[in-house]
């Protein structure tokens, strides 16, 4: 099936449209009739190289809803007509320990919905910004929300399990005093997420002109972080603390403000290394720092079903096609409250 | 009373003899007459005032053992004869969180055993390399080694602790398999302990002379850190890594050994950082860094009974207390197997 696309022929080339061919649906395959996907800055970096070994023609998009229209002989919790979800993940290897604890997304065999391995053409996985994608039963989630919110579920498959993840993982909850560093795609969603938890969140900016925002989104306390005597205020007093600032910054000044025991866990890994944390801050109260990579199959789901229970979606600026490459830069300079979604029927214009 | 000790009057010169003043037992002091006391690296970053503020006379020693010789009047616990320990804290708030869970080593006001403020002359604490010392009950820990033990038991209150503690806090036992980096005062007791608690123990050295040593301590493996391929025999593997080394070195090759949500936890801090953590490292498999400081009291009585049921002490080579300056230049060079202890009844030479 040869459908319609956006992506890139090389690392230097804006994206256009172009033409890929998806597999016929295999017995555990689930087709599905993409209608919206969110814009994630993996996808710049992937398509731009940034990271090592992008293969092209590149067509990114990991935030994937719409439609099943087809499905295989053997799948049976999926029909033609649900709402369903692709997040992050297509492939892996299904029996490792991690695939079987449903942590696919650390199997060392993952494969991404874009740049990852697989036998269909060309070659290497091809992402969400095309009409349609093909994919093992296994990877797909089911969308509870109304229809009507589907463009704005579409973020939750990356920024929404990425930060509902770690959250979760640390037992975030009643009672806790939570840090979330940086309010774009993934913070604005770490907010609101951590508040629906029952949790205090404090939320921390460089920005002043974003305290509003994140009161708005769900948290209980802003703190522009680059204020000496507001940080103060809150040191030694949080349990957790969900960083999701990718570019190297300074992170002793967060790790002073965690309790004993306290744990600030990274969700961006930076192109360049982040400063050398200074170990005297996680010796003295016994501290961590962690990281965490997106979420498994199964803990994508219960997200969803969260969200759904909780009327969470994500705050979006919903975009055609042809406006890609305008909204990378947009992107790469801080400017979209607080994702792109791509509206894929505008792939067929 | 004035008791003999040996220390330094500034950062530059040799340790001597000297006369302290022990102040009379309060009704919650016990009086010990210091039979042993280990020689530990911070004794010499102190007495050097290698770390900030130093006040003088110095004098170091925070791995004390000896027998009780006098007790206030509302001591009930011990009395005089009993074979006792103190450690690294001498005193606390009391009051605290961290107090009252007995993790008085995080303590916001925790007052080291020398270099901390104290109401008696010469207004900061002295420690171990004296004759005797007097401390508030709480801070005094039980001793149920054999006698003929004694001096090889005195490394057990801040090399053992400071081992024992994160072993425990971070559940090793049967079925695990740990990393001990680093075989020297703190890394030997480490891999003691991680044996007796039944995992499965890879020391770590970058010396390959090591290697029959660390497997005579109860290594099960060695592994010589330089050696990329006996490195890579361990990838993925490790539950756990108990990192010993101070001295900066460069942690990813570590972190590329643990399974998914393992911690490395650090219990040296280096003068300068560490190279920059690789982020991706923590993200791809959920690790940890961690760092751990000492242990509490009640855990420290723990270390030491777990320690006498096992029959471990620390391998130590006794000293004369004039003999602490080659020491020190010897344990800079890493040339102890593994901790000196000093012989206290040579103070009165
Ligand atoms: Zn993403
Ligand atoms: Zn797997
Ligand atoms: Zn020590
Ligand atoms: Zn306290």
């Amino acid at each position: 099936m040869i459908v319609k696309a956006y992506g890139a022929h090389t690392a230097d080339k804006p994206l256009e449209s172009l033409d890929i061919t998806r597999r016929v649906p295999g017995a555990h395959d689930v087709q599905i009739d993409i209608a919206f996907c969110g814009v994630c800055h993996s996808d710049i970096h992937q398509v731009r190289s940034e990271w090592a070994g992008t293969l092209y023609p590149c067509v990114p998009g990991h935030e994937i809803v719409g439609r099943v229209s087809a499905v295989g002989a053997h799948v049976s919790t999926f029909k033609s007509g649900d709402l369903v979800g692709i997040g992050c993940i297509v492939d892996s290897c299904q029996h490792c320990a991690d695939c079987n604890e449903g942590l696919e997304n650390y199997c060392d065999h993952m494969v991404g919905t874009y740049n990852g391995p697989t036998a269909d053409a060309p070659g290497h996985t091809l992402g969400g910004y095309s009409q349609q994608v093909v994919v093992h039963e296994r990877y797909v989630l089911r969308v509870r929300h109304p229809e009507e919110q589907l463009a704005a579920v579409a973020p939750l498959l990356c920024a929404g399990i990425t930060t509902y993840s770690p959250l979760r993982h640390w037992n975030v909850g009643a009672g806790h005093k939570v840090g979330v560093v940086g309010i774009g795609g993934l913070g604005h969603m770490g907010i609101k997420l951590a508040h629906a938890m029952g949790a205090h969140v404090v939320a921390f900016t460089t920005s002043e002109s974003k305290r509003e925002d994140a009161k708005a989104l769900g948290a209980d306390e802003v703190v522009v972080s680059r204020n000496a005597r507001e940080m103060a205020a809150h040191s030694k007093s949080l349990d957790f603390i969900l960083n999701t600032v990718a570019a190297p910054h300074e992170l002793d000044a967060f790790f002073a403000l965690l309790k004993r025991d306290g744990t600030m866990t990274l969700v961006g890994a930076p192109a360049t290394p982040h400063p050398s944390p200074n170990v005297f801050n996680l010796i003295m109260k016994r501290r961590s720092l962690s990281g965490s990579m997106i979420g498994g199959i199964p803990e994508t789901q219960e997200m969803l079903d969260f969200c759904a229970e909780h009327g969470i979606v994500a705050d979006i600026e919903m975009i055609r096609a042809d406006e890609i490459n305008q909204a990378y830069e947009r992107m790469l300079k801080g400017n979209v409250k607080y994702r792109f979604v791509i509206d894929n029927a505008s792939l067929a214009l």
